[in-house]
């Protein structure tokens, strides 16, 4: 079973989130008790919950929380009170769109239950409501990915992967992962590489934490690895999952992303990119239009707190890079695979 | 002025290496006071004394200090003593050909010395005499280095290298770093971004260090932002070193490297090899050939003493790999300036 990385208890008006605190794994399994809109920000911020999809619904929930015991004082005050706490939530992380877009859509599911006369008392359920669905709908959705995917993993072969795209970036199985295990659940023995990433290590230690949990066969590597395995034969396909896909395929994902990308097309292995349609982002033309997150120095130069940059170099701290649709060679959903996706072949998963 | 990496003090029969701890930079500069084979061999294992031409050096002083108050009997025991002195060093790292080259040719000065007679007295004068030698000749051969390739690096441009191929990694101005230096004090002014090089850092700590302490414009990134920055057309060249060169031009250098050539190559950007003649291995046909150590499994799961990497995860750690010679735009050695390196073209270097 995948570890819960975030669930809810409670009602609508006084519920609270709990939550798998990642930075945290895998040396320690503790669970967060999130109960304001301030402290789920906090937690998206600091990485305990991360992961495009799970963004989403961390994000819906934290919309929940943020109306609890608000002093509206009419539907459309609610609205707009919905809309604020949207728009801080939203602010926390800027790449993923799975948080802007549940947001925007838990927003129009309040819009729609005003307009459709609900009262005032029955809103928060409809947050709530929302949110719960949100999360059914991405876990069926992890469901169907494993199955579309694990056809693309032949028993016996290599898989590369790289940050984590397992059950601890959803509330599912995974978007990456999930073939991998719905291939070994089918009897197929894969070997599974997870490249460290640096700089805060999901790979080493959330990708290898929750493989080895589920007993696949996993080898963790450091990033500059990822060549050298590829050379020796031992990976017979990459997959990794996305934050965020324009409308021309162009796929955000993890910084050191898209040199794996150069290095399977440089060898000849296919790179797929397994990701929930909520990742897909119709208004974004593409790569070039997505906002890269650019995070704290520290986390390069003080690798586990110890200083190891000399004071005063610079240093670059990009949490995403842009791999070129052209290079990605499959994308799996839950609505099915489609080999060498671009903005005509992506058109009919947009609408 | 470059870091004094390694000096020597006192008498053949009684002298030690003075050695600079690079495991300790940039935090602490600290010269170690290496009296024994034993201890070089250890520092060499450790990485106090590190980078494939300054092992040369390191190894030749080691056979002296190996020597040191040695009870041989005759010539021809000295001769076999410093043949099992030389075994020993060569074994505690078998990557880097300078090494085991510079042993070598430590025995046949002494074997020489033998043959034309020297009284057994003076044998470990003949093997510091040829410690001597050697370093002045690195010293030399990276100021050719840095004068032939200092051209290839135009002004206002972005350079990318990897892991430590400066000053620290050779008694003189360094390999790859050379000719940046060199451009430098030329007046030109480059941006370098040196790879922070997992696992052992050797580009957050060594590089930065040394090139921030020499005035140049230097910014470090994660091994996987590479692909980013050179997407981003940050970055006009490559330029890494060597620790052993096949005689078709393959090239084993840190891990990491494989993949920035691989990535230059599909940015159309020159990948520059920069190494004295004496990482050359003429014995060694091609890339397949070169020895590749593995290094312990927690320099890669527990980073800065602190385990990541969930217990009982497999994890790899070869600390070099091999880029194809298809692959090397440049060669630069202290002969000059070899493009598109091959066996063809490599020939007259070797002999």
């Amino acid at each position: 079973m995948q570890p819960a990385t975030l669930s809810w208890e409670g009602s609508a008006r006084a519920g609270l989130a709990r939550v798998l605190d990642q930075t945290l794994l895998p040396g320690e399994v503790r669970v967060l008790e999130v109960r304001s809109l301030e402290a789920m920000v906090a937690a998206i911020r600091r990485l305990a919950v991360r992961g495009a999809p799970l963004l989403g619904v961390a994000g819906a929930y934290g919309l929940v929380l943020g109306l609890q015991g608000n002093r509206a004082e009419s539907p459309l005050d609610f609205v707009a009170r919905t809309r604020e706490a949207a728009a801080r939530l939203a602010a926390a992380r800027p790449t993923a769109v799975n948080l802007p877009a549940a947001l925007r859509r838990a927003l129009q599911a309040t819009e729609r239950a005003v307009l459709a006369g609900r009262p005032l008392a029955e809103l928060p359920e409809v947050l709530l409501a929302f949110a719960h669905e949100l999360c059914a709908a991405e876990v069926a959705a992890c469901e169907a990915m494993g199955a579309h995917g694990a056809a693309l993993f032949a028993d016996g072969s290599g898989v590369l992967t790289h940050c984590n795209a397992g059950a601890l970036c959803t509330v599912g199985i995974g978007t990456a992962l999930a073939p991998l295990y719905a291939a070994a659940r089918a009897g197929k023995r894969l070997r599974v590489y997870a490249d460290e990433t640096r700089p805060l290590w999901q790979g080493a230690r959330l990708t290898a934490w929750e493989l080895a949990r589920a007993g696949l066969d996993v080898t963790v590597i450091t990033d500059s690895m990822a060549g050298s395995v590829l050379a020796r034969g031992l990976v017979q396909a990459v997959v990794v999952g996305a934050d965020r896909i324009a409308r021309n395929g162009d796929v955000a994902n993890k910084i050191g992303t898209y040199p794996l990308a150069v290095l399977a097309r440089h060898h000849g292995v296919p790179f797929h990119v397994v990701a929930p349609l909520s990742t897909l982002d119709a208004g974004c033309p593409d790569g070039a239009a997505i906002p890269i997150e650019e995070r704290a120095r520290e986390e390069v130069a003080a690798p586990g707190g110890h200083e190891l940059v000399p004071p005063g170099v610079r240093v670059l701290n990009p949490a995403f890079d842009v791999t070129p649709a052209a290079l990605v060679s499959t994308l799996v959903s839950e609505r099915g695979v489609l080999a060498a996706p671009d903005e005509r072949r992506l058109a009919p998963w947009l609408s």
